[in-house]
């Protein structure tokens, strides 16, 4: 079963927690896994704690790895055609590659297979943005 | 099929070769893949080459990134409720970024396909601990 | 259905664009995922945007973080047992710490469900190489 999931975000970079939201896709799975993919080159999946202080703390980090005010070749309209009101984001591109585009994870008896401290993260990195879409096909063994 | 595997660490950082583990679990597969999750927040699954020098190597990197001794909000027990015995570990979890919390591996003829100098493994990042646990599912065509 | 595909690579660093590819295997699945493997230690898969200048800031990112220039344990010769001609790669393998050695994308209706503007990358960190190869296995929930 494929689905699509549908966010929007209000921060330029926002860690919103998707757990719930996935858990509701797999209710009737006795075993397998569900594969979630997000599809836009800005963005992420994570999973670690829900805990504010870590968020904060990635968010410095981040900052630290692909600062906001740098030149990035990405960035430089001189160089290639844009859009008309594309954004300047080359360090939000950047930053995708602490996170994954796509995620697998067990599923049983209806639920994620995730340890006690763990959630599920989509991680966006040039926000807000509406209309973020995610991708989710579950894979069940009996079918 | 939904297997959990149990390994215990000994230091704060160790990379362990679970490849001949996750090999046991898939000998009966013709055709398929295999689904590795870790559940815990500071701990990690790699897919590289089984080489000391290689292993320190990382081991330099990954404190360079996020050193121990330097101040994490998520360590900041003035800031939020903690468990009475929690250690601080942000640290951990800033470094879990270079790897994942799951894998996926296509296997054939109840083989792992792993390149010649692949090796698969679990890396602890906040050790040593006792109850670590990996969740494996085996997806194959033919059930 | 497991397939191997081979590739060869013409620079030290390549970010070559396997999405058609990948499309080609997968075109009479009505609904599923392709798990997509390298089997390299110094190789990666990243999605992303096939965008030129995003690919040289790319490039200057992984100099940075892991410089040509520099002593690495793994290349150490003096400590380790080493093949005949093996190349002097520890910067190498600690890049591919920003990608992924497997992926996985669901599939609908013979497409990969990518967003507009992602493109999987097959990323060589230590070439030119010839004979790189990726193991795909292709899950139909329609068996």
């Amino acid at each position: 079963m494929i689905t699509a999931l549908n966010l929007s975000t209000k921060e330029n970079i926002e860690f919103i927690d998707i757990t719930e939201r996935l858990e509701s896709l797999i209710k009737d799975v006795n075993e397998g896994h569900i594969v979630v993919l997000t599809q836009h080159t800005t963005t992420g999946l994570w999973i670690n704690e829900a805990e504010e202080g870590l968020i904060k703390d990635m968010k410095r980090k981040l900052e630290e790895f692909a600062p906001t005010e740098h030149y990035y070749e990405h960035d430089d309209f001189k160089k290639r055609k844009c859009l008309e009101d594309e954004r300047r984001n080359g360090f939000s591109h950047l930053r995708t590659i602490f996170f994954n585009s796509s995620i697998a994870i067990p599923v049983k008896s209806g639920k994620l297979m995730l340890g006690k401290y763990q959630s599920v993260f989509f991680v966006e990195l040039d926000g807000p943005r509406e209309n973020r879409t995610l991708i989710a096909h579950v894979c069940s063994n009996k079918v």
